[in-house]
């Protein structure tokens, strides 16, 4: 099943023909990811062709190969926090042009018609299509999506968010997915100023979670399981950074904060994370755990806390997002890796041993 | 152990001395209940005397006489469903006076300084003294508590909330428990015009929330194991009435409601629950499962959803519960019982063989 061909990459079709990229996929489940070549369509009347510069490694990106959360479609192109330029726009195409700075996120379709995409949340979308993912999914088209971790993509004009000057390309690739994770439940729970917000853990999405809750105004305390990153989490803006394997802190930060942000898909106490909430306070899981939370029922009526989720954001708050970071001097945190790098660096990541986010320099690809 | 002498129950005493009044307990856990007498307080400086009229008969009452929430005080007189009128006040009482018709819900005192009780939230009080609960607990002068199913109650002034003459006492008791454990979480979560609510199961707290969820303008549904009361659910207002022994409601009603309220303790697959919410939704607990509750963090995910908790509701919403209920001429469905029938109530609350609450006449006690 692998396949170490070299294919010719050169995009030697026009705009109405489909192109072969150079990509590294997984070809069966867990396989290690190699270099070969993928479709991309014809560009169709609203579509564009993005030449990628960065892509960022997801954590996501690993359980998806490892078929960790369901079947997965292979040979499968991981990367879904792509940033790139504008190579070329189809004939309908009237927001983007040709230079444009561009990014594409976790998903590149939606129905566009049920009131969830309405409402500009199309990663909620409740269509016969659903929300199309950037890889491992099916486009509306009925053909398999590839995602970044290849040289060129190409996307309906609507799905791509633009990545404002100030932002350099590599440092904002992450914020597609970690930073957009991170960025909407401290804007739907109202992180701000008078706030207090913890992050539990100091990793991919938690560190953009420190920053942007630090440039939202809000106190921010960072839970970990040790104090090994204490000083790169208060450099990167908490007040009050925290281990979590001390169990004092959970009688200590008791009734603390307004909002937790749990970004850590390993099992934690969460009746005790609870317990550090204030009165009407809510936690909010971003990492989905493989098995099923438990919370004591207790924990939830006294004081009237929640437990709650958020998956990424919608088109309108993704660029809200990317605005937001320009404006703040937000990017992620990255080592700058090559392609031929990917299989190490999914091994480091798995050992939570990357600070803060590893980014393909898609040249290599 | 057992107490059956009939001690003189009679008000000797002036308010400076304490008296001895007739009250049913548990005089150990499990114990059935029994006629015994109870000292209540001397009328302090904001004390006011209350005589009894009814006392509804909660699902906790029966929990807590059985230590299955944890160690109790015996001898133990539940209820805090209480319905009555003033009889006397101390020298230093403003807001009452003898006549007044008046009901004493879940707690009797807060520490009255903490950021909740200061916010009107005494069920939630961090203060030292926590919420004082009616029965069961120790009062704020170290002095065990006893509830509703007496002759006659002291309670601090601010402690009691005014029962509008709209409504009789006996339907009125419930309200001070159940009514509110059901008029908060539909409050807080915006049950009300336009708004899609469900309440789960049909007992003495989901039928109040189907009377003020539909007084409140929302469209109620009732989820039910069965259709066995379904004409009581529609009379009481339902708009639909859907047994849950029918795996197909989960996928016709999916993504239906914004909000629904678990007024059942059993073990439900909340997860299931979660998927019949519209994005952004809300599962509020308020009855409280002996063992921890278990989601998929997927269901909390995809949608933005909400797992959370309510516990009755403090005193400001206690009262505006109540005069809501006069306005709409919403009183608890009730079976009125006299004392010696407490046990047989009991069993019956058990099999859940009640429509909706059994009311004590306090005149029988």
């Amino acid at each position: 099943m692998t396949n170490t061909t070299t294919t010719d990459t050169t995009n030697t079709t026009g705009t109405g023909r489909p192109r072969s990229v150079s990509a590294y996929a997984a070809l069966t489940p867990k396989a290690p990811l190699e270099k070969t070549t993928i479709p991309r369509r014809a560009l169709g009347e609203h579509d564009i062709l993005i030449d990628v510069r960065f892509s960022g490694i997801c954590h996501s990106d690993i359980h998806q190969v490892g078929e960790d959360w369901g079947d997965g479609i292979f040979p499968m192109v991981p990367g879904h926090e792509i940033a790139g330029v504008v190579a070329e726009v189809g004939p309908g195409v009237t927001r983007w042009a040709a230079g444009d700075r561009v990014g594409v996120g976790c998903f590149v379709d939606s129905c566009r018609e049920c009131d969830n995409c309405l409402a500009g949340l199309q990663q909620y979308c409740t269509g016969s299509s659903g929300t199309v993912f950037t890889y491992n999914g099916v486009g509306r088209d009925g053909e398999p999506t590839y995602g970044g971790y290849s040289t060129q993509l190409v996307v309906d004009e609507g799905y791509a968010l633009r990545i404002p000057d100030a932002l350099p390309l590599d440092v904002a690739a992450p914020l597609l997915c970690a930073g957009i994770t991170l960025y909407s439940p401290l804007t739907h729970w109202g992180a701000g100023p008078g706030k207090k917000v913890a992050i539990v853990g100091l990793g991919g999405l938690g560190h953009m979670g420190v920053k942007i809750a630090h440039a939202k105004g809000a106190e921010v305390t960072v839970l970990s399981q040790s104090l090994r990153k204490r000083e790169d989490g208060l450099r990167l803006g908490a007040d009050d950074y925290r281990a979590t394997s001390d169990p004092a802190i959970f009688s200590e930060l008791a009734g603390t904060f307004d909002l937790i942000v749990n970004t850590v898909s390993a099992d934690l106490d969460l009746s005790a994370y609870l317990g550090l909430l204030r009165t009407g306070g809510t936690l909010v899981q971003v990492g989905a755990p493989e098995k099923p939370v438990t919370v004591n029922a207790h924990a939830l009526l006294v004081g009237r806390k929640s437990l709650s989720g958020s998956m990424i954001g919608g088109l309108p708050e993704t660029q809200e997002m990317l605005d937001f970071c320009a404006e703040h001097g937000i990017g992620a945190e990255i080592e700058l890796i090559s392609a031929d790098q990917i299989n190490a660096a999914y091994a480091r990541v798995l050992a939570s041993d990357v600070r803060y986010r590893f980014v393909i320099d898609a040249s290599t690809i």
